[in-house]
C-alpha cells in the first residue's frame, strides 16, 4: 500500500544525490561539451523547455550568460516551434540546450527538429539516455539520479539546475565554480530536514489564499517554478514576479490573505528588502528565503536561511527544498495526493495539435 | 461630482483618438527616428517598460523582430538595470526603447543613464514630451491623445502599442503596414461600442474565481497586460500564460470556477483550439477573441470577433478595448473605483531603493 505522496516525499528527500549525479555526468562529458561550446562559439544560446523545466530555462539563461558572456535567452519549446521568427532572425544558428526529465515531450522535440533542420546543433539535459530528444541532439547530459515516479518534478528539476551550474562552470572555465558546486551535494540533507518544520507550518495553513513568489536575475526562474510546484500539488493561487516588477499593478491585491515568498539575493538585498517593507505595509506576510538574515529583522512571518559560506552564484538549488516542500505539506493539508496532481501528466505528447491521452 | 469610473470610461471609449495620435506623433518624426535605427544598425534592439510597459515590450520585442529581423528582447527596465550583465554583454551597444505613460518611471530613467553610460542610444515612447526620460533620450515619440486621468493605463497602452507598430513599419520600409495601421483609428468606435454589452455582462459574473488569459507569440504580452488591468481595477485573481505552456501544470487548477480569455491568432490557430479543446473538457469556460469565429463552433461560453480584412500583423489593438472594459465592469460591479486602484498610482518613483510617498 502507498502512502499519499510517499514518492514526492522520498524524491524531495533525497535530492542531494540528483545534484551530485548532475554534477557526476557533466563533468564526465567535459571534452565533448567542451568541443561543441568551441563548435558554436559566438553563436547565441537558446535554453528552451516546457512549464517547469521553460522556468528552468528562464533561470539558465541570465545565469550562463551573466558567467560566460554568451548571449543567452531562455524561451518556452512552443514558442520556438511555433514562433520562430519572432525569436531568430532566419541567418542565425543558435546552440539550442534542451531542458527536459523525460526526453520526450513532443513540443521540445519539434522545436530541436525544426532548430536542426536549420543548421543549429542542440544538447538535451534529461534524466535518461536513450530518448527522442537524445536522438535529434548532439550530446545528451543524463542524471540518472534524478529520475522521479510522482508527475511533479522535484529532484529532477534540482538535478538539471544543478547540471546548467556544472556546464556554465566548464563553459567558463571557472574551476572555482567547480569546487563550490562540489560542495552542495551533501549539504543536502541538512537544508531538506531544516526546512521541512517550517514548510509544514506555513504550508499546512489555509490563512494565505494567494501566494506571489518574488525573485530577480535567475532567481525569477526558480519563483516561477515554486508557483507551478504549489498549483500542481495544492491546486492554491500562486504567481511569480521580479521583485521592483510587482509593484507596478499587481500589488493592488496584496492585503493580508497575500503570502509573499521572498527569494532574496545578496547582489541586490537593499532593492529587494524595499518592496518588501511596501507590500508590509500594505498588510502582506512575507517569507524569506536567503543565505543570511541581513536586513530581516522585524519584516518576516518567516526566514528560511542557509547560512553557507558559498558565493552567490552557487546557492541556487537551495532555495529549491523549501519551496516543493512548502508544496507538498500544502498538498496534504488540503487532503490532495501530492503524487498524482488533478490535470497533470508526466510528459506532454502532441499528435499534430492534439494531446495524446 | 464624478461618477466611479468616468475617466477610466472616457479613455477607454476615446482609445481611437490616442491610436490616431500614436501614428501621427511617429510619422512625423519619420526622418529622424529613420536616421536614429541607421545609426544603430546591426545592434539589437531592448523594449523595456514597468509593469503594464513592461507587458508592451513583450509585444514590441517579438512583433519587432518578425517584422524587421533585428534581434530584440523585451525586459523589465529594473532587470536591465540591476542584473546587466544577465542580460547584455559588456562589449554590446543595444538601442534602448524605454516605454513609459508618464516619462517618469524612475526604472527606466535609471536603466536609460546606465545604459547611456556605456554607449547606447534611447528612444522613448510616451504620451508627453517634456519628461525625464525624454531628457535621457536621443528622441521621444510623444503621444498626446493617450494621456490620461485614472491610474489604470488604457487609451495610453493602446496609443503606445500603434506607436510601436508604426515605428515597426517605418523601420521594415513597409508601406503596406503603414497603410493597414492607418484604418485603425476609424475602426475603434465600433469596436468599443460593439465590445460593452459583452463585457458587462461576462466581467459582472462572479461566477468565475480565476482568470486565465491566453496568447502567445506578440499576443502573450497583451495577454499579461490584460492580468494587470483586472487586477488592479477589480482585485481579480488573472494570469497570463503562452497557449502551450499552460498545459504544463497550471491546467491543474483549471475548473467551473476557471475563465479562459484566449487571445487567438490566424497562423498557429489549431494549436490554439487544441488548448481550449484540453480545458473545455476539464470543466473551464473559454471567451475567444479573434478576428472571426473559425473553428470556435461549440467551444467557448462567448467570443468577440473583429471582422476585418486586416491581416493579422496589424490587428493586436483591437484586443484591447474588450479586455480593458471586461476590467472596468467588474471593478463596477464589485463596488470599486476603477478611476484609483487600491495600492496603484500613476507612476513609481523612487528615492534611493525605496518609494517616494
Amino acid at each position: 500500500m502507498t502512502i499519499p505522496g510517499e514518492f514526492t516525499w522520498h524524491e524531495i528527500s533525497t535530492q542531494g544525490e540528483s545534484w551530485r549525479s548532475a554534477i557526476e555526468a557533466t563533468l564526465a562529458l567535459k571534452e565533448p561539451l567542451l568541443a561543441l561550446l568551441r563548435r558554436n562559439m559566438d553563436r547565441p544560446i537558446f535554453f528552451i523547455g516546457c512549464g517547469s523545466t521553460h522556468y528552468l530555462a528562464q533561470y539558465a539563461a541570465p545565469f550562463f550568460q551573466s558567467l560566460t558572456g554568451t548571449p543567452c535567452r531562455g524561451v518556452p519549446s512552443s514558442e520556438l516551434f511555433l514562433q520562430t521568427d519572432t525569436l531568430v532572425r532566419p541567418s542565425e544558428r543558435p546552440l539550442i540546450v534542451a531542458l527536459s526529465r523525460s526526453g520526450e515531450t513532443s513540443e521540445s522535440i519539434m522545436a530541436v527538429e525544426k532548430m536542426r533542420a536549420r543548421g543549429c546543433e542542440a544538447l538535451t539535459i534529461s534524466c535518461y539516455d536513450s530518448t527522442s530528444l537524445s536522438a535529434v541532439s548532439s550530446l545528451t547530459i543524463s542524471i540518472p539520479g534524478g529520475q522521479e515516479q510522482s508527475f511533479a518534478q522535484t529532484r529532477s528539476f534540482a538535478g538539471m539546475l544543478v547540471a546548467v551550474q556544472t556546464l556554465a562552470g566548464l563553459a567558463a572555465g571557472d574551476d572555482a565554480l567547480l569546487a563550490e558546486l562540489s560542495a552542495l551535494p551533501d549539504m543536502a540533507p541538512e537544508i531538506v530536514a531544516r526546512a521541512m518544520p517550517l514548510a509544514c507550518s506555513l504550508g499546512s495553513s489555509e490563512a494565505f489564499k494567494r501566494i506571489t513568489y518574488l525573485g530577480s536575475g535567475p532567481l525569477y526562474g526558480l519563483a516561477n517554478e515554486a508557483t507551478v510546484k504549489v498549483k500542481e500539488m495544492s491546486l492554491s493561487v500562486a504567481e511569480g514576479y521580479h521583485f521592483m516588477e510587482f509593484r507596478h499593478g499587481p500589488m493592488a491585491l496584496v492585503d493580508g490573505e497575500h503570502l509573499i515568498i521572498a527569494l532574496l539575493s545578496e547582489a541586490i538585498r537593499e532593492y529587494e528588502l524595499g518592496v518588501l517593507r511596501d507590500l508590509k505595509q500594505r498588510g502582506a506576510r512575507i517569507v524569506a528565503l536567503a543565505n543570511d538574515d541581513k536586513g530581516l529583522d522585524g519584516l518576516c512571518e518567516a526566514t528560511f536561511t542557509f547560512n553557507t559560506t558559498l558565493p552567490e552564484r552557487s546557492r541556487a538549488v537551495l532555495y529549491m527544498p523549501f519551496l516543493q516542500l512548502f508544496a507538498y505539506y500544502r498538498s496534504l493539508a488540503r487532503g490532495l495526493n501530492p503524487d498524482r496532481p488533478r490535470n497533470v501528466v508526466m510528459a506532454i505528447k502532441l499528435q499534430g495539435t492534439e494531446m495524446i491521452r
